[in-house]
C-alpha cells in the first residue's frame, strides 16, 4: 500500500510551514549550512513502525542533499533502542526537520502499534480490526494507512464510497426495509449497503432484506452471538462501541466479523521515536 | 483569542472533502433535500468545551440556510448530559455535517479538558501550563488555540519566533556563553534566547550569558529547586520531560515558571460529544 | 444529491480566472458598473438540464448583488425555447460571467442528456446505465452528478471505493479463484469485488469465489445472456464495451444489471444553451 | 510550443486525487510494488497525437523510477495499431496511472484530431481553424495547445488580452464607431479589438472605424464573400456560428481569414487509445 | 475596471497569514472580544487614491460584523489630511486588520500617484503613460489596475497575450521582416506583434512587415521623433528606456503614442496613509 | 539562513503563471525548442546581491535542463558591470524566464542595498537597523530575508510572535503598566513585551513595569538620548518614525539600539541587472 507522493508532500508542506515558518531563530544564525551531521532515528519504545517514509521525506523537502539508510519499514516490529534509520547531511537541515519528521512518524507509528496490540488480542477468532470516519481532519489517509500497516482494515473511508443507514434515514421511510430497498434503487451497484442495528429485531430485518454489512451497535455480547447465528453467514456483521483493550476478546468471541475502533485514530497516543543528531 | 476565519475554512473544507467526497451515498438518494430536523450537540463527559465554533462551521460550510443556539462557550466547562447547542436545519446537512463536526470539537475538547486537568494539578504555584511544538502536521494553531481555553499557555510557535539553543548550536561554539552571544549578535531583538540544559553547570552558565529562558531537561526536583534558586528571578525556568499527572505537582513545587507537556498535544484522547438528530 | 458547495466555487473560481484573469477589456473600458441588465437563459435544444445551479453560481462569485428566479431544476426536461432562469443584476457582472456558466452548464447538459436518452432505450428491461473512470481532468463529480440528473447511476468513483480486478491482477495469482480469496483476506469490508471476465469459463469462475460484480468485457449478447443465466441472481451482471445508442436495447435485453457507457463522460456533446441580455 | 510543467502538474495531482484517493483496493493489496512490468501504449484510431508527455507525466508522479520510450510526439500523426510510446517500471505504478493518463491523451487526441479534419478540410483557402472560449472548466490552456497541435489557431485565450464588441457594448454607445472609438481611448494598445456584426452595413461601420477584426456572426456564405470584399484587407474576417465539416469549404471560399468553431472544445470526442501492461 | 473578488481575497488571505498567523499576542490577550471602536482611514499626502475596496475587504475578511462609510473612491484624487473612510466594529478586528489594509492601500496609491504625475507631465501630447511587465511576484493583477486608477494604460499583461520580438527572435530568421513573417503564419489572429527596434533602420524594416507598434528602445528624441514621421500613423510607437519626470515631457513631444515606465511597478514609493482608531 | 524551498517555489510558479499564462506568443511560434543559448546575468548599479538563488530557480522551474554557473552569492557585494551568474540551456526556457527571475532579483537586491547602506550609515555605534510589518502581501519572507542580507535585522515577523502594546491596548487598561501586568499573566513566556512611548513619562513606566523593548515613537533626538539614559541598559530602545539617510546617523548616536524603518520594504528602488543572452 503506497499513498499517493503528492498527498503526502502537501501534508509534510503545511507541517513545515507551521514549524518553520521563514527560519529557525536559533540554527540559521549559528551553524553553518555546510556542517555536515548524522542523524539516527532510535525508538524509545516497543510496537510497529508506521510513517518512515514520510517522516524522512521531510528532510528532502527541506534539502536535495540528504542521504538515507532505512533499518526498518513500515509495518516493521521495533522494540526499544533499535536503530530506525539514519540520516546524513546538512546539520541545518537536520535541525530543522527534526521536529516535523517525529510528529509525524510518532502519530502513525502510535496509531499502527494500538492496532497491532487489538489484532493480536482477538487472534484465533474470525475478527478483524478496522477503523472509522472519527480521523483527525486532513489527515484521514495517512491514519487509515496506519491501520492498515498495524494489521488492521479499513472501514469506508468516507460517505460517498459505501452506504450506512442510521435512525434518521430509516425512520424517513418507515423501517429498513423499505429504506434499503428505496436505496438499491438508485444507489450505484458498486456501493455496499450497511445497516446500524440496536436489537436482534433490526438485524432480522436488515438479513431479511439483504443488507451486506450490519452493525450491531452498543449490543451485549449475548445478543451479537445471537445476530452472528442469524446471520448465518449470509451478511458481514460489525461489533460498535464501548470497545476497549479488555473487553475486545469476548467481543471477537460472539463471532462478528469485524470490530471497528474509533480509539484508533481519534485517541491516539504518540510513539516514542528520538533522533540524535551528531557531526559526521 | 480568535484564529483567522480563512483558516478555519480551510480545515474544514478539506475534513469535508476527506468525509464527503462528492455525495452521501445513504443520505443524498433516500432523504429530500427540503426535510428539516434539529441536532442537538450533548456532552457526554465532564470537560472543558472547545472547538464549539469551528464545529458549528462545518454545517455553515455545507449549507446558508442553517440556525444555531450557543448554550456553551470555548473555554467553558461542561458536564455529561449538558446541551452545548442546537442546531436547525436540512436533514440532509445535519447528517453530512455530523462526522466532521465532533471530530474537530472532540478533538479540541480533548485538549482543554487535559490541559484544565493540569492547570488544576498545579494551582497555588506559580507554575503555568504550556504546549511544545509536538503538534499534528496541519493542525497546530487548533491545538495550541485549545490550550489556550483549557488555562494553559502558549510556548513559540514555531522556530522563526523564539530561538532554543540546543546541544548541537552549544558545542558548535565551545559553550553556552559563547553560543548565547553569537545569537544575540545577529538574531532580532524581538526574539526571546531560551537554552536547554541538563544540570546546574549548565544552568549558571545560562544565567551568566542572560537567557531569558532557561529549560531544565528531564532533571529531578531537587536539581530543578536549586537551579530556581541559582535564577533568583533573573530568568524564567521551564521544567521539560516526563512530567505525568501523578508527578506535576511535584515539579510545580520546584518553583519553576513553566511546565512544558508535549502530551497535551501529541497524544490527544476525545472527549466525548453526541449528536443527536431529530425531526423538527 | 447535493455536491459540495466550496468544491463548485473551486471549479468557477479557475474558471472564472482562466476566461477573465483581471479584467474584461470591453466591457470594463466600455460600460458603466451601475449599469443593470436582465438575462434569460433559454435552451436552444430538447434534453436534460444540468449544472443549473452551478451556473448561476458564477454570477454570485462576481458579485454580490445578482437576483435569480429559476424556472427549471437540474433533472428536469427541457425544450427549445423554454425560459430556465432569469438573473438580474449588473450588466458587467452578466457579460463577464455569460460564457463560464454556459460553458458548464452545456456541458453537463450534455452528459445529463445522453444519459436519459440511453435511459430510455433500455426502459422495460432491468438494466441501469452507469458511468465509468473515463472522465475528464478534475471534472469527475460534476460529470458523474450529470449522469445522476440524466437517470443514470454513478460506477465506482474512483480506485480506492471498490476493487476491478483486471488480467494483470488474476495472473499474478495463477487464477480469478486466488486472486479474489486473496483480496478478501485484506481489503476492508466495505468493498465490493468486480471481476472482468471475457468468456463463461471466467464468470463461473467469478461466480464460484463470489464476486459481487462480474464485468462481461466485449462479450456478445449471446454470451451475456448465458452469463446471466449462470448467475441466477448471485451476482450483478455489468455490460462494457462498444456500447452505442444503436445496440443498447439488445444488450439490455440480456438481462445484464448494469451497462457502463465511458462516452457519457469522455465525449460529451454540450448541450446548446443561450443567454440573452437586455437592458432592465 | 510547451505549457508550463507545473500547470500540467496540478492538472495530474486533481485528476490522480479523484482517481484514486489515497488506495487502489485491487492493485495495493495484491501485487508486490517489486513486481515490474512494461506498458505499450497503443492508438486505436488514426488521427493526430496530443498529450503524450503530460500523459507519460501521470506516472512519473506516480513513481521516479520509470522508463519511458517515446515513438511518437504531439501533433505527429497515428495510425490504428501505431506503438506510441513504452513505459517500464513498477506494475502498480502502471495500473495506477493508467487510467488518468488515457483519459488526459484522449481528450487531447480528440481536439487536435478533429483540429486537424477540419485544417484539411480548407486546405488551399486563405481560412484558418481557430478555437474559441467555450472550454472545458480548468481546462483551456490544454484544449488551447491541443488546437494548436491539430494545426490551428488560437483565439484570444481569455476577456483580457483582446476585445470583443458585442450588442451591449455597441447600443450602449450609440453604434459600432463611438464604442470603438469610445474603446480605443482608453484600452491598452497592445489589444486588438473585434466587432461582432450581423449584416453588410455593420461591417461596414467596423471597417470605417479601423475595428482590426470583424467577426461575421452567422451570415450566409453570400454575405461572407460581400463582406470581405468591403475589407479589402484592411480587416481579418472571422466566420462565426453553424459551421460543420459538411459546410466548412464553402465557408472557406467566401475568403475569410478565420473560422471559429466551437465545437473543437465544447464536444469533443476522445481519440481511442489503449494501454497494454505486460510482465517485463 | 473590477477585479475578480476572490482573487483579491487571495491576496488578502495570504497578507494577513503572514501578518497575523494564528493569534494577535497583544490584542487578543488584553481587549474583549465585544469592545467596540471606529477607525478612520486619513490621507497624509496629496495624490490619488487607490485599492480602497482591497483595503476596506480585510477588515470583513477577519470578521462579518464590520460597517464601512467610504468617503472616496479608487482613482479620486485625495489630499493631505483627507477622510478617506470610516469602519464601525470590533477593536481587535480593526487592529488586527489595520497594518496589513495599509500595506495594500499605501503600494496601490503610490502607483497610481506617480502614474498620474507621469500622466499630467505629458498632458496635451499625445503620449499615453503604460506599464511594463517589470512587476512584483503575485501582484500584477493589483499593480496594472493601480497604473489605471492613475490614469495610466497597461501593456501586455503577459507573454501569452501579446507578441514582443526581441533580438534573439529576430536573429534567429535573419532580420526582422522574415521574423515577423513567419510569426504571422503562426500566431493567432487576436495576437498584437510589436518589434523592438534599436535605430531608424529597424524601424522602417518594422514598418514595412506591417508590425502592429514599434518600440523605440533607448533612443534619444532626435531619432525617435524621425521614427514617428517614417511611421506616418501605419504603427503605434512605443519610447521605451531611461524614462524619468525630468525628461518624460520632451519625450512625449517627439510624438510617441506610448511611453512604457518599469518604474511605476518596480519602484513603488508608498503612498502616506494612516489610520485613527478611536472608542466608538 | 534559508527559505524554506516550496515557499519560493510557490511564489515563482505564481509569478510564472501570471508572466507566461500558458505560451509565450513570440517565443513559443518562431524559436525551436532544441536551440540552445548562454545567459549572462550582469549588475548595471553597486549593491548588495540578493534573491540569486531564487531568480535561478526560475529556470529550474521551466525545464531540467538547465546548467548553471554561480560567481556571486547573496548578501555580497556587486559593482556595475559584474558576472553574477551564467545559465546555459534552451533558449526558449531563458526567454520565457528572464523576467520574472530579473523582477525577483531587482526587488530583493533593492531591499538588501538599501539596507545596507543605512547599516554604513550607523556604523561605529550601537545601533542596528530593522524591519517592520510594512511589507507587500504575500512577500514579507523575502523581504526580511532581504534585510538580513544587506546587514539588517528582522523586527517581528507577525503579530502572533512578540507583543507590541499601543494607544488602544494602555487606554484599555488605564496605562501602561496595568496594561503589561495584565499581558504578562496570559501570554506564552517566549513572547518579548515592546511598548510603544511618545515621551519620557510614558519610558518611565514602560520600564518600570519591565517592557523587555521600548519603542520611541516620532522622539526628537534629545529626548531620546534621555530615555536611554534612563533606560540605563534595563531594556532595549528602538528609534521608529522619520528615520531617513540624512538623519539616521544622529537617531544613532542618540544610543538607541535599534532603528525600525519601514521604507526598507514598503518604498523599495529596484536594483538594475540585465540578463544577456546569446548563442551557445
Amino acid at each position: 500500500m503506497k499513498l499517493l507522493p503528492f498527498y503526502i508532500d502537501d501534508i509534510i508542506e503545511r507541517a513545515l510551514m507551521e514549524d518553520i515558518n521563514y527560519t529557525d531563530a536559533a540554527t540559521d544564525y549559528l551553524l553553518d549550512d555546510g556542517m555536515q551531521s548524522k542523524a539516527m532515528l532510535i525508538s524509545k519504545d516497543d510496537g510497529v513502525l508506521c510513517g518512515l517514509d514520510f517522516g524522512l521525506r521531510v528532510f528532502e523537502k527541506l534539502d536535495n542533499h540528504i542521504n538515507i539508510i532505512k533499518h526498518k519499514n513500515d509495518g516493521g516490529i521495533i522494540s526499544k533502542g533499535d536503530l530506525i534509520a539514519e540520516i546524513s547531511g546538512s546539520t541545518t537541515t537536520l535541525l530543522k526537520g527534526e521536529r516535523t519528521a517525529l510528529n509525524i512518524m510518532q502519530h502513525m507509528s502510535g496509531i499502527a502499534t494500538k492496532t497491532s496490540r487489538l489484532v493480536k488480542l482477538v487472534e484465533g477468532t474470525k475478527a478483524s480490526i478496522c477503523d472509522t470516519r472519527k480521523t483527525l481532519p486532513g489527515l484521514r489517509a495517512l491514519q487509515k494507512y496506519a491501520v492498515v500497516m498495524g494489521g488492521g482494515r479499513n472501514h469506508r473511508f468516507n460517505l460517498s464510497d459505501a452506504a450506512m443507514l442510521k435512525d434518521n434515514h430509516i425512520d424517513a421511510y418507515g423501517g429498513i426495509i423499505p429504506a434499503v430497498e428505496a436505496l438499491r434503487e438508485k444507489v450505484g451497484h458498486m456501493i455496499k449497503i450497511e445497516v446500524e442495528t440496536r436489537n436482534l429485531d433490526e438485524v432480522r430485518q436488515a438479513l431479511k432484506c439483504g443488507a451486506e454489512v450490519i452493525m450491531l451497535d452498543n449490543m451485549d455480547c449475548a445478543a451479537m452471538s445471537e445476530a452472528v447465528k442469524l446471520g448465518a453467514g449470509k451478511a458481514l456483521f460489525e461489533a460498535s462501541g464501548n470497545v476497549t483493550e479488555n473487553n475486545i476478546r469476548q467481543v471477537a468471541e460472539t463471532g462478528v466479523d469485524i470490530i471497528s475502533v474509533g480509539a484508533l485514530t481519534h485517541s491516539v497516543k504518540a510513539f516514542d521515536i528520538s533522533m540524535r543528531i551528531s557531526k559526521d
